[in-house]
């Protein structure tokens, strides 16, 4: 297939840049001692997925059980379901997938770890638990490390439980300009202390998780952590070059779109709005614009309707036709796969593998 | 399937509700000779679709061709696609569309309409043409009047189309108030302007298509107007609600989440985020909320990632314990059923009928 024949919209994935970025972090974690366990909520694709086990990740990282499910494909050796599975109907969907793979859950309560622990103990299996440690998202997980500890001893004791550790997030940690790196290396003392408070209650300590993309090539820094999770690094997107952690060419994935009109005084329009894009604004700085348009970047991606994107362009752009295909390096890819039903790898000029996004919707 | 089976998060739709609404617009439409065409963006189901032609739409509307083929299965005697339809495999598909129903284009460009007039005339078919006029919203469509009547001539003259008439989007019109009310009521000479250079050029016109929900009982107004395409009225959200063209017991729509974590000190995580709701802002007023929690209202809902929904509580609100399961109105329902495989049908406590999202991600 040529990749003139998809068609638009869609996302197309340069396969180089995807295999460069899979090593490039592979390296840094191994060279780091650094255990390496993506996120997959990225690419949502158990092939993908396959390709970071083979670059040496431990397992992989979850955040549904319906994810979990889809990601056995990939034959994990490992799997971390990162957030609280509850309810009767999900608790028993996940010991089926621990039937498959050493499963282990993230959570931050005594409820959830409960109902955890009445469910491995009715189908008599084991489940690993990371208590999570909120360290400034103020999202999921406990911010003082003393009740952390206190939690993390009373899990201790639940039966048909293992307690592998903590974990923590750090998603306030944006870009990787002067004010991030602060606040990043500020997490030093914390997961420190945590730790400290962790050993002295006698709790065993095997994994100290985090990491995010835009920190990544930080995590090395923080002395206490051995595990990370980035997720975005596949494809990277708008919002991981902003933040300074991937340069436009590590950029693996574009929405191919179409021109559909050019009435508009300041622009065009194209075919693809926030049901193929998302609405997703840049995570950092005050500017509302949805993408980078790589044929020409001074053009202002400025506005979508659900199935338009308008598109304002400066004085000094050439004339852009109806039908003319373009490429648009998304605010937040994450969010945009979900969308499409597929990905499209492309070398060159021809389409080698399509991935089905396996996991889209996979929301419970 | 009673109600406590159905698995987090979901869409959960009032029977009852959307029987109303169905039946509310189509007696609207019926009592002020308005032809419907409902637009089927909403639901993305053949199956309300059906509802609605079985209701006494005279059609459907689609974005895209993909759309298209999935509502032949609601028997539809007559498509609309409200979208320029561009490149050749669009347009074979299209015209394979064109086997089972009546077809009819919106476009604003000679170029589209010559694309089309190709691909007609090589199938040996006649496709219907609406020719878009921009009233405001800056979008598709052409503004001077004077210009869209050239159009429709140079239209008119090309082989294998039939023009119909001109159609547009009142989409700049966000709310029923003061301001709303005049920017719609100033349609009404831009229209009759319209109309009048039509037949002054002997143009035929059958149809004058309009209308979106937020001013969906005022299309009488426009005495020009004799043809509606709403949407977002079959199950309203929380943009309609804020309109003014909708109650909040008109809301046919939920988003039933799962408290996940009680942690974070103002509140609590349901399981609910961007991947479940869209990540759309309300389209009026600037208060950035993402939902109306109906077991709550003094409630916010002010931060998504991906998974995660924060709901801050005010100091007075009862405690929400993990586990339960709550009730969100969204901003936008259009973009959140995209998002879904299924909606659950509910009566009371009981799911009915399940709805297959069959057009979600048909995007091409």
């Amino acid at each position: 297939m040529h990749v003139s024949e998809i068609e638009t919209p869609a996302i197309v994935v340069d396969l180089d840049v995807l295999e460069r970025n899979l090593a490039r972090v592979a390296t840094y974690a191994r060279e780091h001692h650094l255990r390496l366990r993506p996120h997959t909520k990225t690419h949502k694709s158990s092939v993908i997925a396959r390709m970071q086990l083979e670059n040496g990740a431990v397992g992989l990282t979850v955040a549904k059980v319906g994810e979990a499910e889809v990601m056995l494909r990939a034959r994990p050796e490992d799997l971390l379901v990162a957030y609280p599975v509850i309810g009767e109907g999900k608790l028993r969907r996940l010991l089926d997938v621990a039937r498959h793979t050493r499963v282990t859950v993230a959570l931050d309560s005594l409820e959830a770890a409960q109902g955890l622990s009445n469910a491995a103990a009715k189908a008599g299996m084991e489940i690993g638990v990371l208590v999570e440690e909120d360290v400034g998202l103020g999202r999921v997980g406990l911010t003082d490390p003393r009740k952390l500890v206190a939690l993390a001893s009373s899990i201790a004791g639940l039966p048909s439980l293992r307690l592998v550790g903590f974990n923590f997030y750090p998603g306030h940690v944006k870009a990787v300009d002067a004010e991030g790196m602060a606040a990043f290396h500020a997490l030093a003392a914390v997961l420190e202390e945590t730790s400290a408070l962790w050993r002295a209650a006698g709790l065993p300590l095997e994994v100290v998780s985090g990491g995010s993309t835009p920190t990544l090539f930080h995590s090395h820094e923080l002395p206490v952590l051995n595990e990370i999770r980035p997720g975005t690094y596949v494809f990277n997107d708008r919002n991981t070059v902003e933040s300074g952690a991937a340069a436009l060419e590590e950029c693996a994935a574009h929405l191919l779109v179409t021109v559909v009109s050019t009435s508009r005084a300041s622009g065009m329009i194209v075919d693809g709005g926030s049901k193929t894009f998302s609405s997703d604004r840049l995570s950092t700085g005050g500017e509302v614009t949805f993408g980078l348009l790589r044929e020409e970047p001074a053009a202002k991606f400025v506005k979508m309707n659900e199935e338009h994107g308008y598109i304002d362009l400066p004085p000094s752009a050439r004339h852009f036709r109806i039908g003319e295909r373009l490429h648009i390096l998304p605010n937040h890819i994450c969010v945009a796969v979900n969308l499409h039903d597929r990905v499209y790898g492309v070398r060159g000029e021809n389409v080698e593998q399509v991935f089905e996004v396996e996991a889209r919707g996979k929301l419970q």
